[in-house]
């Protein structure tokens, strides 16, 4: 697969590197991707609960938090501390899983919900994701940027 | 649902702002959001291309990515230049919003070709993504900052 790497420079230039030079720095910024995804779409959900956008794609953005909180656990299990991710993580696995598989299961319910019952249902779960993420950021990261949250 | 916004902080307190404050910033920042959704999820592909990253969440992840083209376009809809897009997004508006369409078909096809024939096919389909990725940033971007590609 190394041939179409290159192809993909477009948005991704500066994360690929060649399989033979696989490295924990691949794994933390593989986990970065995964982590700003999630902080970026929260901000687009903070912006539709708190009225300043239209909600015309609340499902898509809820639907989108859902699937990447479902494959955040995943880019944690190589235990390779770095990035913005504190050692705790890895030594308190078991509470660190527990919430991000609670997460997981939050954001999926999240969706349903906005699916089923509508914006302000949702938005009321989305209070819960609020919590979860202060939660386990105060406990398992060390922020090095002002750029996330 | 003016109440329940400043729970939302843990994730995106510096973008939520009142209602009454909307403005062209929280639309620029809105897609900026969706933008650096792309962004992230074609790094991961990226890796997981490259084979850095296990690709055990490619399914995941190309649908992630789908998803988020699929609501690309309408944070571009208010005529609301800054940031990144230049005036000929709203100047060229016929063909970027074909350019946006494409791209969400393609990124839906990934993934459905990700899930029902696997990693080589779904990656043959990723060299489009990259194609269409640089030539509407080639068009329509102009790069304001290094810590986005």
């Amino acid at each position: 697969m190394k041939g179409i790497a290159p192809l993909l420079c477009c948005c991704a230039l500066s994360l690929l590197t060649l399989p033979a030079l696989a490295a924990d720095q691949d794994v933390i910024q593989f986990r970065e991707a995964v982590m700003k995804t999630l902080n970026e779409q929260s901000a687009a959900l903070g912006q539709i609960a708190s009225g300043v956008i239209p909600d015309d794609n609340l499902v898509t953005h809820m639907d989108e938090i859902a699937l990447a909180a479902s494959a955040a656990l995943k880019a944690f299990t190589p235990k390779v501390p770095g990035g913005e991710a504190k050692p705790a993580v890895w030594a308190n696995w078991a509470d660190f899983s527990k919430r991000m598989a609670d997460f997981a299961q939050q954001t999926a319910a999240g969706a349903k919900i906005a699916r089923e019952q509508g914006k302000d249902a949702a938005l009321v779960q989305l209070i819960n994701y609020a919590d979860s993420c202060k939660a386990c950021h105060d406990m398992y990261r060390q922020e090095k940027s002002s750029d996330t949250n």
